[in-house]
This record gives structure tokens, C-alpha cells and sequence, in this order.
């Protein structure tokens, strides 16, 4: 089966979301990667706005648009008319379409005859077309670093592509590799782990991920907790197979429960660092943490200062906030 | 989508296996629930022999079958024709078809179509079909036990079904929960767990678990280990939906290496104990190791009795093998 490659440039479809938060997929992959949007296209009712020229299909690809990207969640998980109509259009415009939503584009039979027609591709990335072989924990050439976190949505994508960045700006051989939908946009291909069978958690990761140059970094967008009742097992596949020479915490501080358990408080910072440095050792025992990236945005500016300040403390680790303070203390500590 | 409800009795289809191996989950099967099994059918040059009365479908319908239970490896995971006649045979005599091969037995057009004709059932018990919520982690009534190891295939479906029997047989209220394929055709019912959606894992057991009486003992089978680099997310998942209240460890001494991993030892037993307890910890903070199960069948009897005495030593708990000793130990240590 296929391997996820999304082309770009994209032409950013927001449809009718009722706000903001529904184009939050979209609002990330116009941060991250402006120049390859040309635009976006809104329908009428539509409360969300990236900050693109808005645009029709023709005119997206009159401008080189290749690929119709559904970035934002629609309401029930069902696809409307009017939603059907513009990914048929953009289909006949010669783009290729790819979702993030849980209900397969590919589903719908007007959708996957006209792309079947047509010869285009439908890339639904929430669901894993390839087949994966299950980890071998085999040693692979070039270095790999994991985000991993206290917690669900944490900041592990955000950390990891903010080092990219930092790292092509030093001339550093690095590669952002996606776990997640967001993140699959973003980089053009990757898997979505959590939707992988579980047998091939660690092995899906070790296709992501695949022997390098000695001095290229893969950097790795972990996904939920090993301290997440719901999703640990993900996040230790994730560990194992990513073999990690380097990890990064990634923390919350005034979050008062783990995301959708309402009962379960975060892991003490230094417990969760311990537990993943030892877990991340079964297949790489060189394997560190090298550093904290703490979401301050909840504190104020001084409350933020002491905070990591403490936790440098307690850590022994440079600890940092990523939108504050930049990441390049987490790359000068790189092994 | 469907829970999966094997109807017994069975009659238990060994085709064309090349040996004894080959017949590994029949043979299972026909130990633990040999008062399900009316017979096995047998196809010409099958070397494999489970010890029940060969039969016909024509005779083994007559005699009350229910469900003909493939419980075999065929050669290249490719159905032959004489495979497919037998099961086609099965149906219009009006029993169910319960598969535990790769490919899906629904996916040979003649057989669902033959199938869905007749309103009769196809269980392919390696393909979950059911839809599963995310893990909550939310505390449960009724008690749990869960068999973990420090590798694969060394004896936690074995353990569990062991101490099923002796808890039984002293009037106490347990039943055996099924994780793979071998197991659920034993149970009936099941989940595979290493085939669901990797963010359903610790969701799945949850599922399979549910609230019982206070005096009730759910006996999960467990999969892989944590320090199996191919399969440790599964296993944490399971942990985390089972939170067990007491957790059995199986190990096997002459074992060099992990399953499938030539170059990965397996782990000390008492590292291994104190991981998968402080897994544990995160959904059942009462949970504690009970025993220590052990397959000691490649020493001599003097060498498994002084290992077993050493380990005893060593991890301050009952060290048992259900082959030599039976488990009435562990029941004995149950909490």
C-alpha cells in the first residue's frame, strides 16, 4: 500500500468552520509552512481566517496549487454537500485532496470515482493506507531526538518543529517527522501512529524514521504520555521505535489534569523524565533527556522567569519556553 | 460493528497441516475445552493429530457442532481451494466459521457470500471489527488479574487458564479473558488486542473487563512484554486497561534472547517485576506482583526445583511451574 506524499503548494479549505479552534490544523500548517499556501477558501459562514488571500479553486491553481488541503474539523464528522462539491472541483482542477478529518474523503463515492477518473490522489491521513513491518529495535545510523510530554497536546509538535528551524538556521542536517495529522501536513508525508495497528507502533516508526547521514537529526513529534491511561502504549512504541539518542520533556505547568481524564492529576516533571529516559534505554541505552520545553502562556512574564528558573533547578536541565524564549538552548545541548 | 460470540461445541479443522506445530492453536484449544470439541476433520495429507474422533461436517452437525474453528497455519497465508470448499460445506450445513488465519476468511467472495446467504457468522478473531472508546483509566468493581512476562510466548495465556481451573475448583468466581487468537477461540469471546487501533489498546481492555461483582476475578491473558522492543506498547496499553489489582510475571530461564530479536537479551526477572508493577501504578496504585510463573520444561527436574527455590530468594514471592506444580499458589496469594 502507498506512502503518504502530500505536494505542495496548498490551497487551505476552511469550509463553513463556526470559529477559530475548528481551523486549528490549518492555522499550524499556515505558521509553519506559509510559502507553500497560496491561499485560502472559505465558504459562506465561515468564522475562521489564517491570514491567507482568499481564492477560488481556479485561481489556486492557475497559481500552482497542487494539493486541496482540509484542515479544520466539521461539525458531526459528516461531510456536507456543499464541502463534497468543492473537493469534487478541485479534483476536475487537477489538485490532489488531503484530510485530517476522522470520515475518509475516500469514502464518499462521488469524491473517489472522480479522483479514480482523474488520476489524483486522496490522502485521508488520519488513516495509515501502508503496511508497516513490526520494530526490529536494530540500531540505525544518524541521530534522533523525541519530544515526548507530561501530557497530551503539550507541545511536542511546536518543539520539535521550532528546533527544525533553529537548526537549518545553524546549517544543521535536520528533518522534522511527523506523527500526527498536523504534523503530516506540515512535512508533506508521515504516519499517523496513534491509528496504526497496535502491533506495529514501534515499527511504523522505525519506517519514519530510517537510516541517515551520521551528523542528519531526525526530529520526532512524540505523541501523548506514558503517564496518559489512555494512550500510553502509543507513546512507549513511539519511544522504542524512534530509538532516541536525545529526548525533550515537554510541560504544561498550571494544567490541572491530564487531558480528557478529568480525574487523573500530571505526573510530577522529574518522575516523567526519569520514567521516559528509562524506557527510552531498551533500544538505545545512550539515550538523555536534554532539556524541558514548558508552554508558559498561561503565566505571567515574571511568574514564567521563576518558574523555569526552578525547574532548572530541579532538573539540572536547561529548561525553556519555546514561543518566549526560542529553542536554541535545547539545540546547543544536543548530544 | 460486532462483538465477537464463538458458539460451541466445535469441530475443529486441522486441513492439510504439515506438522504438529503447524495445529498449535487446535491443540490449545482441544486442552483446555476438550468437552467443546466434538471432532477434528482432517484433509488429506494433514500430519497434525489433536487427539479427538475424526469426523465429517455432515456427521459433526449431527452431533450438535456449532462453529467450525480454523485453528491452523496454512502454508503462504493463501486460502486453497480445498480449504475454501470445507468452510463453504461448513456453512450449508448450517455452522458458524470462527478463523484464526492472517488473511480473512470474509474476504473469499464465496464464502461471505455463502455466509450472508444462510445468516450464518465468519469470525475472523485476528481482525477486531468492533468499534472501541478510548481508555479512561476510571476505577472499576470486581477484581482483576493480569499475567505479564519478560518476553513473548512464555506462558501467560497458560497461567491464566491454570488458575481459571484451580479458582473453579474451589467455588470461586473467575473467568479467563482473552487477548489473541488462541485464547478466544478457549473464551468464546475476546479481543486481539495487538490488531486494534493503537489508540484504542488500554480502551479495548476496558472493554473486555468490565465492572463485575466484588468476589469476582477477571483473568487477563497478557501480550508481548515491556521490554520486547516490537511489542511493548500493546503491553503497556493492557496494563493500563486492566488495572489489575494483581499481576503475575511468566518467565521461561533458558531462553537467550526476545522472540523475533536475536540480539536483544531478555531482562532480569526482578527488573522486569518492578517495571510492569510501577506501570501498573498509574491506573490500580494497589496493584502488586503476586508470582513468578515459570516454564521450566528444557532443565531436569533437580535444575528447575533449585532454580525455582533461588528465584523465590531472590524476588521474595511464590515461584511456580504450572506444568510441574499447578498454580495453587498463586491462587493462594491472590489479595
Amino acid at each position: 500500500m502507498s506512502e503518504i506524499q502530500i505536494e505542495h503548494p496548498y490551497l487551505m479549505f476552511l469550509g463553513d468552520a463556526r470559529d477559530q479552534l475548528a481551523a486549528k490544523t490549518a492555522d499550524g500548517i499556515a505558521y509553519w509552512r506559509r510559502d507553500w499556501c497560496v491561499g485560502q477558501l472559505r465558504l459562506p459562514g465561515c468564522n475562521a481566517n489564517i491570514g491567507l488571500p482568499d481564492m477560488s479553486i481556479a485561481d489556486a491553481a492557475a497559481q500552482g496549487a497542487r494539493t486541496l488541503i482540509i484542515g479544520v474539523a466539521n461539525a458531526g464528522g459528516v461531510l456536507t454537500e456543499t464541502w463534497t462539491d468543492t473537493i469534487v472541483e478541485a479534483l476536475e482542477a487537477g489538485l490532489d485532496v488531503a484530510s485530517g478529518l476522522h470520515m475518509r474523503v475516500a469514502e464518499v463515492p462521488v469524491v473517489k470515482e472522480t479522483a479514480d477518473r482523474l488520476g489524483k490522489n486522496l490522502f485521508d491521513v488520519r488513516h495509515p493506507t501502508q503496511e508497516f513491518a513490526t520494530g526490529k529495535g536494530t540500531p540505525r545510523t544518524g541521530k534522533r531526538l523525541l519530544t515526548v510530554g507530561t501530557d497530551c497536546s503539550i507541545g511536542k509538535m511546536y518543539t520539535c518543529l521550532a528546533m527544525e528551524q533553529d537548526m537549518h538556521s545553524r546549517g544543521m542536517k535536520a528533518d522534522f517527522r511527523a506523527t500526527g495529522q498536523t504534523g503530516i501536513f506540515i512535512a508533506g508525508t508521515g504516519v499517523s501512529v496513534d491509528a496504526v495497528v497496535a502491533d506495529f507502533i514501534s515499527g511504523s516508526v522505525e519506517w519514519l524514521a530510517p537510516d541517515n547521514d551520521p551528523d542528519h537529526w531526525d526530529l520526532i513529534e512524540g505523541q501523548g504520555s506514558l503517564f496518559h491511561a489512555s494512550f500510553a502504549g502509543v507513546t512507549l512504541g513511539l519511544i522504542h521505535g524512534s530509538q532516541p539518542d536525545a529526548l525533550v520533556m515537554c510541560h504544561e505547568p498550571t494544567r490541572t489534569n491530564m487531558r480528557g481524564l478529568p480525574e487523573s492529576p500530571l505526573p510530577p516533571v522529574d518522575v516523567c523524565i526519569r520514567a521516559n529516559v528509562e524506557a527510552a534505554h531498551l533500544t538505545n541505552p545512550d539515550c538523555r533527556m536534554i532539556g524541558v520545553a514548558v508552554n508558559t502562556s498561561a503565566l505571567e512574564n515574571g511568574d514564567a522567569r521563576s518558574y523555569l528558573e526552578n525547574l532548572e533547578k530541579k532538573t539540572g536541565l536547561p529548561c525553556v519556553d519555546p514561543v518566549r524564549d526560542g529553542v536554541s538552548r535545547l539545540v546547543d545541548a544536543l548530544p
